[in-house]
């Protein structure tokens, strides 16, 4: 049986009880050692497997030996194991398996919702998500989704916007979404959602800092109708008040 | 002050502890009728405001009216507040408001991420919400994103997919969409999420059966990678497995 666990932003807080109790429930424990860390009160006396960045695939295989021995594993994710995380990997795994292995996604709060919160309510109208990470994803398709969806006056939440291996992601990011977007748009960003070291501001398109954001930064970009209200970013759902 | 919750798709376990602390701590519920019913075991002995579809602004004047006797308010959402929710429009009144009244938005796990943890894995990749009803966003917005949101090869999270009102609605979306979507791509439909009554089923774009499709249902539509393995659906992040 394996749980494949989506634990929140960073703060127990924003855990679900789903996800509380399946994490209790497992007798092995799989993660990147800095969500471990996240959930270090509900593991006591599991049996851990942590490791480091881009080894997710080790990580995964892990944690598919391990549910082969009859064992509960929990493989957490922070944010939303579903989005960018451990569950299509794990279930692309499992599919090459002989064995019936049972896996549950346990669903949780990602990110840019976390994010929202904190910035007030700027993704209330349609939005989407790009990962600037050209990792896995040819950087043309990325290019293709920024500049349609600034045509399409989305709301655009940006994931992995920036990193030292690609420092320059994010200001060509920029570049291409301000053919549509105008100088004026209100931008939120936050970094280290949930986390001790939290922190926001708000800025306009054109005035925005680049090098305040790193890998754990989540920036939202409004849609034309948002508007920045003291700290606060909002984007009107459209009801007259 | 004001919490305004979201209390997750529709069964208490996927509440965040911070949610349920919020209704916990508060002295008065304001809600949809359908959510306060979700909630009931957390309620007890507390001021309920009830009311129906289509007041939403009347609720959310009544909540900021309670806080402004000095009362903790907490207005629910189902799924996340900040998506198609009440946090915009709580925010944009309490702004015309000259006292300081408090507001916190607790996030939570909208229908996309609850659908998606059912169907297994289909929003793995950049993924885009946009809503179908034309209450208060002209149908013309509405077309224009559906077309590019296809064009970019998002993955499609379809809110407010089809009401007794606009029963024609989620089928013209699919005629746009089906100039960028091949026919084979695969769709994930989930009904009533969480609840009870929950339904699903998988199919591909042309064999899509749009009668079934109903207000409480979320469909999701695959990028060019997502697949179909049993009852599962499956967007791949792009690892090599």
């Amino acid at each position: 049986m394996i749980y494949v666990v989506g634990i929140g932003p960073g703060s127990k807080d924003t855990m679900t009880l789903e996800a509380i109790k399946a994490i209790e429930d497992s007798e092995a424990i799989v993660g990147y050692k800095t969500y471990i860390k996240l959930i270090e009160e509900f593991i006591q006396d599991k049996e851990i497997i942590q490791n480091g960045m881009r080894q997710e695939v080790d990580r995964c295989k892990q944690a598919v030996e391990e549910a082969k021995k009859g064992k509960k594993v929990a493989v957490v994710s922070s944010g939303d194991a579903g989005i960018y995380g451990m569950a299509g990997l794990i279930l692309e795994l499992i599919s090459k398996e002989d064995e019936d292995i049972k896996v549950k996604v346990i669903p949780g709060v990602t990110a840019s919702i976390g994010a929202a919160a904190i910035l007030g309510a700027p993704i209330m109208h349609d939005f989407c998500h790009i990962s600037l990470s050209d990792l896995m994803t040819p950087w043309e398709v990325i290019e293709k989704r920024l500049r349609l969806a600034a045509e399409a006056d989305f709301v655009i939440c940006l994931y992995n916007p920036r990193s030292k291996g690609r420092s320059e992601h994010l200001s060509k990011a920029f570049k291409i979404m301000g053919e549509f977007k105008g100088g004026d748009t209100p931008v939120g960003v936050v970094k280290d959602v949930g986390r001790e070291k939290e922190e926001k501001f708000v800025c306009t398109f054109e005035n925005m800092d680049f090098e305040k954001v790193d890998m754990t930064t989540m920036v939202i970009i409004g849609n034309k109708s948002t508007y920045i209200n003291g700290e606060l970013m909002i984007t009107p759902r459209g009801y007259t008040v």
